[in-house]
């Protein structure tokens, strides 16, 4: 195996240096007063149950309604919605209507209730679980208590193909499309079989 | 702004669909008795201080080691790093020594004393803050002590352009380099003056 050769490091300022991380449109609010905030320190944290976490500053419109209201929707970003979403990263919904501004769709996740983006290639309802104070942030620990994927992402055996959501990922200040596919998981020791089956193009 | 039109969801089973989500190689252990995790449950958490957490399930070798010390390593993943970092994924160090099976050149964190692994572009030393268990994976919430940063992805002025690190992603199980620069933070309401300095191709 041929890897990189970084020789020399130079230690920096400790900073939130992880990289690259998602980056989501989380919804909250109600279905007549709904807000959009963009968040980029997001994560999936357990698998059985699916849970994921979200950390928001505390003075950010959407922290108390999402501590009130003790639920929230994630909503993956492709390439089409980034000027959107990087729009709801800097904007406040105290201010404005993010989904009237941005014409956005708005419809109501079944199992939650919670307002999602219809324009969004996959959304989460989620359900608060801790919250944890660390901080400039406070930690929403959720459960994964739905997930609605468009019908555009299956394919003709009804397998899900997530290079169609063609996602967006956030690096170091910066938002970028996913690039070139290097491989699955577990790719490393596959045989012959599997590799020739899974590593398209 | 124009969006995506993805018009019809489909609820699936609740499940970890936050896409897309890092993919780091997590070093614990000793200097002389180290070993390498692949982890993507992994998030950056808090601002300041600096912070990340990472789940891992409570049988993995590593789980113990990281939990008995307090600190772990957190090595972010290169495209030529990728096929270490998947078999770091699929076999556990009380097989095999990773760093030798991999030809990996290990170095010493000055800060916690932790391993490091030298051809990752990017290394951060972690201490544990606290752990908590979520069903089959714990999160351990850390602080980030210290980042190494490769000499090689400074610029001439001394900023980092993380362009140059060529990092990695994990998608729905699968691994990508990332892609099209789309913009910055902030560039949907930025001046034109700061959008062509920074919307660089």
């Amino acid at each position: 195996m041929s890897c990189s050769d970084f020789n020399a490091k130079e230690s920096i300022k400790p900073s939130t240096f992880l990289n690259p991380v998602p980056v989501v449109m989380v919804t909250c609010g109600s279905m007549e007063n709904s807000n959009i905030i963009t968040l980029a320190w997001a994560g999936t944290v357990n698998s059985e149950p699916p849970m994921l976490s979200i950390s928001i500053r505390k003075e950010r419109f959407s922290h108390d309604i999402i501590k009130d209201s003790g639920i929230f929707g994630v909503n993956l970003v492709s390439k089409p919605l980034i000027k959107a979403c990087d729009y709801c990263g800097v904007k406040s919904g105290r201010d404005i209507d993010k989904f009237k501004e941005l014409k956005l769709t708005k419809y109501q996740g079944k199992t939650t209730g919670i307002p999602l983006i219809k324009e969004s290639p996959a959304s989460l309802e989620c359900k608060v679980r801790q919250i944890i104070e660390l901080g400039t942030h406070d930690m929403f620990i959720a459960d994964i208590l739905d997930v609605h994927v468009s019908k555009e992402l299956f394919d003709a055996k009804g397998a899900i193909d997530m290079q169609k959501a063609d996602l967006v990922a956030y690096n170091h200040g910066e938002y970028y499309t996913l690039g070139q596919y290097l491989g699955f998981y577990g790719y490393s020791v596959a045989g012959k079989e599997a590799l020739a089956r899974r590593l398209r193009k």
